[in-house]
């Protein structure tokens, strides 16, 4: 295939995404949950194709040396599939975002203005070799009523061709146009390249993965990007941490999910309470098979620490693993976050008000906490529904994103007449 | 000055416009208000140095052959300093955008979760030979809690500096971090690049100016960027347009301001119409001095058009030329907007309320108007008190943008020992 041709298609899959948004921004909500429900339901149905494409991926991804975690990753069992249609039918009961009015007001001259949702257009996704995904941003965009351009990792091309391929027919049967779901997989690195380029086209472009993907999208990309970023999420036990608290809460945001970006990486422990909090704490980690990396004042309270290395404060285990350090007071812990954060997520465990007022004011991340479990941050216990992700950036949305996250607005103008003077 | 130096100095200051950032975004309403009067009292006490510096910009830019307009646009009378200050004034009376509570629940499990309004942190703005937009984006900044970083035309250098240094001693005389407004004009080129680079530094980057220079900024910095853009603006006028609301309107959106973006550029005329509305509508344009460029069927209606050239309807004139076109109906009027819109502000004269409902949904602009002039897009007009710009992006701010639009949100949780299950 030559050059040419290659970009020329590109542009053709391109303008018939912008095609199918214009049809669909306007939808109803209840045709788009009608098609979300067709989609569901067509994925059950074709469990089978879906299992067969994806255990060619798989056997390609064992030749090429795939890691036995991201052959998981890629993996779709039938109860696999049957999760992400379940996701699907989660997405279709949602309430629709569009055209709820975010401000309005009657001007002095009688002009009525209104702000009101609209769909991005079109929302491009660059991810990695996860299937799921596919369907998730695609459906979260339908749901939104964008269109979606694809762009997933190609060790699950495959798979991610049937999925498309089954979303695309469901559309139609739905009545909606199958252009407004594509995907580029098939143009490789270009197609990615394309996408991050394609400004008029594309109108919000989400990476999903690794902070190296994200990185390379958000520095490559002149689409405007919302960046989900990796999560150094910090606790800090105050002077007067509620022993009991402390414990319950550090063991919540390490152990019950270690694998995500809401998972506390650092513990920063106010020095006057070290010798009180940090036993009971890292024993009850310790018991749960948190490896502890101390610097050298949380290891002569709690000698089982391993010394934590020159990068342990900015690093993100992601597995059983936390730093935890002895600061000298509230100013020290907020310093070291702002230092080391990375604007996820930090939670403050007090009884003291002033505290915790002046925790919250000066910590500037996405989320900030009192006394509570920083696994919250989450768009489904914010119940926001969906997980499109959590932004760490500030513009447009910042912490867990729901559907609204996936619209714009434009006002709406109503006059008789008026003309300025 | 070496490279090395210029490279230090320059993240010397982008860590300073950081670190006064946080100091700033702690602020009360009131210390931030009071410290812009100050601003604007030291901007009229020192009217002197003020237009002595723009004096040596001007005798500069004469040498190198600026244009009068350009010229025009760098002057800086005693008068333009008075109505400097005064502009300082209005945004100092404005609300405090920081602090509101943009959404808020108590979730089942207890938890209170809130969302509201905190600075970006530090805005960076590139601009051109502008002086007033020194003072004007700086004051913005400060107002809604954020540092600036400016980069404005080399041809106002002496100016901008005189500006940034009455800014920065007003803002320690009202016990505000000087640093919280940073010039890098100094750096010429290399400080731009830097400032589009400068992510971790500056979480938002405002370009003013022409196409070209935003078009350079969105494609170069890897900074989010907000995005204020040209207006090839649209009017309808419907098949059942009221002849003497057609004739005003238009004339206002053409004639009261045609050097702004948000004038008219194009009318769309209903062929069933066209008889009826185009001879007023445009005798009372060449009688306020219009020139019309009319495609063939306005021509044979209205002879004294002059021929629409091929590049008429993408042309922005921000002048007293119109193109006017007739068109098939509604659906025809849609799609050309479609194709040439710049996305800014289109309006439909029209009594019929279909048509009205249809353009409303079907045309997808930052602002879309029945029965109005495009003219009333703006801040001001809004009711939001300043001019931040208008946005023609979709991420985060789309048309008017007021001091909110300037803000970030974080999420407050508060929590008394909660974990999630």
């Amino acid at each position: 295939m030559t050059e040419v041709t290659v970009e020329t298609s590109l542009l053709e899959r391109f303008h018939a995404a912008r095609a199918a948004s214009i049809a669909l921004a306007t939808t109803t909500g209840l045709e788009r949950s009608t098609a979300l429900l067709a989609i569901a339901d067509a994925i059950d149905a074709r469990t089978d194709d879906i299992v067969d494409a994806n255990g060619l991926d798989l056997a390609n991804g064992r030749e090429n040396g795939l890691s036995t975690a991201l052959l998981d990753r890629l993996s779709l069992s039938p109860e696999r599939v049957a999760s992400l249609s379940a996701s699907v039918r989660e997405i279709a009961a949602l309430p629709d975002p569009l055209g709820q009015t975010v401000r309005g007001s009657r001007l002095a001259n009688g002009l009525k203005i209104d702000q009101v949702r609209v769909p991005f257009g079109v929302v491009g996704a660059i991810y990695e070799a996860r299937p799921n995904v596919t369907v998730d941003i695609a459906c979260l965009a339908l749901a939104s009523g964008n269109a979606g351009i694809l762009r997933g990792g190609s060790a699950a091309e495959r798979s991610n061709a049937v999925l498309v391929s089954i979303i695309r027919s469901a559309l139609d049967s739905a009545g909606l146009p199958a252009d407004a779901v594509q995907t580029i997989d098939d143009f490789g690195r270009e197609g990615a390249s394309a996408l991050m380029q394609a400004r008029g086209f594309v109108d919000v472009l989400v990476p999903r993965g690794s902070a190296g993907l994200i990185e390379t999208v958000v520095s490559s990309s002149t689409v405007p990007v919302i960046e989900t970023g990796a999560g150094i999420v910090h606790i800090v036990l105050d002077r007067s941490a509620r022993e009991d608290w402390a414990v319950d809460i550090v063991h919540n945001a390490k152990v019950q999910r270690p694998s995500v970006c809401n998972s506390v990486e650092t513990l920063l422990v106010h020095a006057d309470a070290a010798r009180r909090l940090l036993p009971p704490v890292l024993d009850r980690l310790a018991a749960a098979g948190v490896t502890v990396h101390g610097d050298e004042a949380t290891r002569s309270i709690w000698p089982a620490a391993l010394p934590a290395s020159d990068d342990e404060w900015s690093t993100e285990h992601l597995s059983l693993d936390i730093g935890v350090r002895v600061v000298d007071g509230l100013d020290d812990a907020v310093a070291h976050i702002r230092r080391y954060s990375t604007g996820h997520t930090e939670s403050i465990i007090t009884e003291d008000l002033a505290a915790a007022e002046r925790f919250l004011a000066e910590v500037d991340s996405a989320v900030v906490m009192v006394n509570a479990s920083t696994r919250f941050t989450d768009g489904g216990e914010f119940g926001f529904g969906a997980e499109v992700g959590i932004s760490t950036q500030k513009l447009h949305a910042r912490g867990p994103m729901g559907l609204s996250e996936l619209t714009s607005t434009k006002w709406i103008v109503r006059g008789n007449g008026q003309s300025r003077s």
